[in-house]
C-alpha cells in the first residue's frame, strides 16, 4: 500500500559514480541487499546522520570516516541494522569497510558504511565477505535503479528522483534514491539517502547545502513518531563537469544548485512519506501564525503523531474535534484558543476555536476522502509558518509491525 | 477487550453521597448516560482539570463553580462532550446546572457539570431537561455501581473501587469510579474520576490531598497520548462521621486518609489502562537511575508512545531493538548510552547499551507473551525513578477509533 503514483521516469547517471548491487542473503536469499557507491577521485561527500543517542555502529564509523575526507566508496547492506551491538558491531562496521577497501585498492577511512534492517543482531560477516567480490566486479553507472531497489526494506517501492539544469552552457545532473517507510521521524529516521551530483563543490560549502536542504525536507516528515538508530543522508558532488566550483554559498551557482537538490530532497521525502508503513493518505500538516518555528513544529507534530487524528483519517472521518485537541494540547504557551482556525484543504472546519458557522460533515468528508489532503491550522498569533508531512494510522500499520521479525 | 479481570466487589455507599442515574438518550437510547451526585451541607470538594488548552464548556464553568465553593451537585453526561461548542457551549453547560438547581432549590453554582463523548456537537437540552426530574426523584446512597456504569462511553467495562479503614474507633472509607479508555494521556484525559470519602476534610487540605495522589496515579498513564478537552478527577469529603476535621497536611489522619485515597485513585487509573481502547496488554513502564523525574518521565514516556514498541507487544515480539531506540531518542541530554540497562520483568535484554550477555529470544518471549510485564530502565546517571502504565497498540485500537462516529 502506497499513496499516489511511484515515479517511473529512469535515474539518469551521474559522472563519477559507479554502482554494484548484489544479493548477498543477509536475511533472504534472493533479494538485492547490498549496495556500493564508488566516487570518481577528488569527489566531495557530505552527510548527516541520526540524532538517537542509541547510534548504531556504522553510523559512527561513517562519522569518523566523514570527518577525514576524502572518500570513495559507500556500503549499504540491507536485512540487518548493525545497531544495538557494541564492540563487535563496530568491529563488523570497520571489517566491512577494509574488505571493501582491499577490492578497490583504497583506504579503509575512505568508505562509509550504512546498514539497515532489524537492530540487534550481528552483521553475518561471512555473507558479506563473499559477497562484496561479484558487486564490486559488476559496477556500472547505470545502476541507480537497482541501487534504489537495492536499499529497500519494508518499503513496497523504489523511491528515486533526478533533475537536471542547464548552467553556462553545461548540464548539471541531480540523481537520489532513498528508503525508509517506519521508524521515520527523522532528524532522521530509518531512512537512508543517497543524492549525487556532477558539479563541483568544496566540502564545507556542499555540507551547508546538505544541512539546508535536509531540514526543509527530510526533517520535515513523520510516520510514526520513532527516530531511527541509523538515518543516514548524503549529499555527493563528484565534480565531473568543466563548470568551476562552488567555492561559496554565496554564489549564483550555488543558489542554482541549491534549487535543484532541495527538489530532489523533497521529492525524495515526500515518496518516503507516501510509501510510509500502512499509509492510506498522504498529508500535510501546515501550521501559520506561529511565533516561532519551534512553535509551528509543536504544533504540526503533534497532530501528526495524534493515533486519534491518524486514525480518523484512516476513516476518512473529517474528526475536527481531534485535531483541535491535539492543538490544544500541543504545549505552546499562552495559546489563546479563541483565536485558531483550522482548515481541511479550502473547508474551513473550525473558526476562533469552535466549529466554523457554514460548516458542514459533507464538505468536510469530501476532503478527508481524498488521498491527499492538507490540514492547516493558523494560530493567528505571530508570523511564522511550516509545515510537515505524514501518513494516516492503519490496520495495515499494525499489521507489518507486529509482525516484522516473523 | 480488557486486562486482567475486573473488580467485582460491590461499591461501598459514602455517607452524605447520594445518586441518581438515568437513560436521557443523549446519543443512543435506553443507555444510562446521566447521572447527578447530591452531596451532603458542608461537603468539601476538590478538583483537578485537563491541561488541554482547548478545554470543554463543562471544565470552564466547573471550574468556575468550584472556585467559589459550597458545591452541593454533580451532574455528568455522556455522549457529548460539549467541546468546541464556543459560547452555546458555555451557555449549555450553566443551564444544565441552573435546572438541576432548580429541582434540588440550590443554586446554579452549587452545582459541577461534567461532559464526556464527541467532540465538536452542541448538547441536546431538551432530551437533558427532560430526563432531570426523573434522575433525581430517584436518588439513592447506594446507586454507586449504576453510577459507574453510567459515565462510560467506550469503556468495556465499569470502573470503581473501594477501601476502609479504622480510625480512632471510627470506619472512614473511600470510593471511587472512574472511566476513560481512549484520549487517554491524563494531565487529565477523557478521563473522568469522582471519588468519595465519609471523613472531614478542609477544602485546601483537600484540595492538597487531590493534587498528591492524582500526581502518582492520573498523571501516570497514556494509552494513546492524546490529551482530551474534559479530563476532571473530583475528591469530596463529606464529613459525615464523628471523627475530628483534617485541617492540615502534617497530622497523622491526613496520612491514613492519604494513603488510602492514594490506593483507591491508583487503582482506578491503573483500570483505566486496563480497558485502554483495544488493550492486550497492562505494561508499567519504570525508569530508574534519572537525574530528575523529568529525565525519567521523558523515557518513560516515549516508550510508552512509541508505536514500534507498543505494536511489538501486541505481538508478543520481545523487540529490544525497539525500546533501546526509543531511550535513544527520548530527548535526555548528553544521554550515556554505554550506561543503558533493560529488564522485561526480570529477564535482562540490554546491558550497557548492548543486548545483554547470556539473554535469549526464548527468555524474552516469554516475559512479552503475559498478558502484564514490566519494562525497567536503568539509566545509570542519578537516583531518580518513577514509572507509568500503558497499553499496546492492537488491530482492535485501530478499529476502535476509525469507527467511532459512525
Amino acid at each position: 500500500m502506497a499513496v499516489g503514483k511511484p515515479n517511473t521516469d529512469p535515474l539518469i547517471a551521474i559522472d563519477g559514480v559507479s554502482i554494484g548491487v548484489g544479493c548477498a542473503g543477509i536475511k533472504k536469499p534472493n533479494r538485492q541487499d547490498l549496495v556500493v557507491f564508488q566516487l570518481a577521485p577528488g569527489s566531495s561527500v557530505a552527510g548527516v546522520f541520526t540524532t538517537n543517542a542509541f547510534c548504531a555502529a556504522p553510523v559512527i564509523v561513517a562519522r569518523e570516516h566523514l570527518s577525514q575526507g576524502d572518500i570513495r566508496c559507500l556500503v549499504i547492506n540491507t536485512g540487518n541494522a548493525n545497531a544495538g551491538t557494541g564492540q563487535q558491531g563496530l568491529d563488523d562496521a570497520r571489517e566491512t569497510c577494509s574488505r571493501l577497501a582491499a577490492l578497490k585498492r583504497i583506504e579503509p577511512e575512505q568508505v562509509l558504511p550504512f546498514s539497515t534492517g532489524v537492530i540487534g543482531e550481528y552483521l553475518p560477516m561471512q555473507v558479506i565477505a563473499n559477497a562484496l567480490p561479484n558487486v564490486t566486479a559488476a559496477m556500472s553507472a547505470s545502476h541507480w535503479d537497482d541501487a534504489a531497489q537495492g536499499i529497500l526494506t519494508t518499503d513496497t517501492r523504489p523511491k528515486g528522483c533526478s533533475r537536471q539544469f542547464e548552467y553556462h552552457g553545461e548540464t548539471i545532473t541531480v540523481t537520489g534514491i532513498a528508503k525508509g517507510s517506519g521508524m521515520i521521524r527523522p532528524n532522521m529516521a530509518t531512512m537512508l539517502a543517497f543524492v549525487a551530483t556532477n558539479a563541483k563543490v568544496e566540502p564545507a560549502v556542499l555540507q551547508k547545502m546538505l544541512a539546508a536542504t535536509n531540514e526543509g525536507s527530510f526533517n520535515r516528515i513523520t510516520v510514526d513518531s520513532d527516530t531511527s538508530t541509523n538515518d543516514a543522508c548524503i549529499l555527493v558532488a563528484t565534480g565531473q563537469t568543466e563548470s568551476p566550483a562552488i567555492t561559496s554559498a554565496d554564489s549564483d551557482f550555488y543558489r542554482h544548485l541549491l534549487k535543484t537538490v532541495s527538489e530532489v530532497m523533497l521529492e525524495l521525502a515526500q515518496s518516503v512519506v507516501r510509501d510510509g508503513e500502512g499509509a492510506t493518505k498522504f498529508v500535510e500538516v501546515a501550521v501559520e501564525g506561529a511565533n516561532t518555528t519551534e512553535e509551528a513544529l509543536s504544533v504540526a507534530y503533534t497532530i501528526a503523531h495524534s493515533p486519534l487524528v491518524k486514525t480518523a483519517l484512516t476513516a476518512s472521518d473529517a474528526n475536527w474535534g481531534r485535531i483541535l485537541a491535539a492543538v490544544g494540547r500541543s504545549g505552546v504557551s499562552e495559546l489563546d484558543v479563541e483565536q485558531v482556525d483550522i482548515w481541511l484543504d479550502e473547508v474551513q472546519i473550525v473558526s476562533k476555536g469552535g466549529r466554523a458557522s457554514g460548516y458542514t460533515e459533507a464538505a468536510g468528508s469530501a476532503v478527508v476522502s481524498q488521498e491527499e489532503l492538507t490540514i492547516r491550522v493558523h494560530l493567528n498569533r505571530g508570523d511564522v509558518s511550516d509545515r510537515i508531512w505524514t501518513t494516516d494510522l492503519s490496520h495495515e500499520y499494525v499489521s507489518i509491525n507486529a509482525d516484522y521479525r516473523s
